[in-house]
């Protein structure tokens, strides 16, 4: 089944995604600010016959489906420009996320958390050495894990102390760790909790690990 | 190297570590408001002569390396009642989670967001069908990903929409969905990006994907 898509965004996001729904025998228009640009003519030619750009009004009337794929900043803007009669009872497809890039790298979220349980613990005890572990699986999974060759994420301020959970959590049975910086990251080790249990209510299964896949 | 481990909390999570450094050799104290529990005998039994039983203050006076293990609401109580003193200096491993049931499952953060740039693009289009996709991998994973056999997690309220997304990601590549459900899920699908960026970080790369592990 083929089908008209539109994509709001232009940036390697929409781009991406537009090749995808074109190399798909879909047709794809990308919306814009700027339809004429030359990086829209560029992914034109390279996307093939399949591909068209237009306004954010235009792409949201065309697609049958339409893709978010603007900054987060950008992304209610977008709607309001495209005209909301053109999203009506359509699959909308929302690859947008909420970065705040208003701190530097790495980013956080304008909705959402700007604290976690362990800065709260961190600050608590400001002569300790807090690191976030264990948090993001399940008891079952803690020790001996059923899988191998997974690598926990942990954060916390202190370099050596991140050493030592690391070794505890060779010794464990886990492959080793991806150290996702200082204390502020248990924002998003937090945040991966409730994810974890909405994947288990689907699986109905609790043993679920979050693997990073990488190089 | 083995060492003396205390742990603050006796749930599920405190004994499963509890085991886990006892395994290795090392000496382990369970602080609880109620070390001479039966839950905690039975404990102590099953783990062998490297466990003992605490009050908060004993188990946080005894390790050398530290593990919070209680219900996070509590974390900061247990903290106060073990002794600031006793936590200085020392690696405190942190595996809690600040999760709120006061809405019941699946739980939010009590410490976190509340709400989700997804449903807030439901919300400004309340007659579409938002899944919120894609947002999680990086643009160059999104069609043809580098790992076979990744289900993307998606979550968006109506199921016919996310069937339909099932089958373009299935079209792309992936091995198909995990759907965590209707689409304030966005909370914690948002919030895995600031920790994609992270790990991105630690690795230096950034074709990494998240992969639930499961039966």
């Amino acid at each position: 089944m083929t089908m008209k898509v539109g994509i709001l965004g232009s940036g390697v996001v929409g781009q991406a995604l537009g090749r995808g729904f074109a190399s798909r025998g879909n047709e794809v228009m990308i919306g814009s600010r700027t339809p004429e640009s030359d990086k829209l003519k560029t992914w034109m030619e390279k996307t093939g016959k399949m591909a068209s750009t237009g306004t954010f009004a235009q792409a949201a009337a065309y697609g049958s489906t339409l893709v978010l794929a603007t900054l987060g900043s950008a992304a209610e803007e977008a709607i309001d420009l495209a005209g909301l009669p053109n999203f009506r009872g359509k699959l909308v497809i929302d690859a947008t996320n909420p970065l705040d890039f208003s701190k530097g790298m790495p980013p956080g979220l304008f909705v959402g958390t700007t604290d976690s349980l362990g800065e709260r613990i961190q600050r608590r005890l400001p002569e300790a050495k807090v690191v976030k572990c264990f948090n993001i699986v399940g008891n079952s999974q803690m020790v001996d894990p059923t899988y191998e060759g997974v690598e926990m994420m942990i954060c916390g301020n202190d370099k050596t102390a991140k050493e030592e959970v690391t070794r505890i959590l060779k010794e464990f049975g886990w492959k080793g760790v991806i150290d996702v910086g200082g204390i502020e990251g248990a924002r998003w080790l937090e945040a991966l909790v409730p994810l974890w249990v909405r994947v288990g209510i689907a699986l109905n299964n609790w043993n679920n690990v979050f693997r990073v896949l990488h190089e």
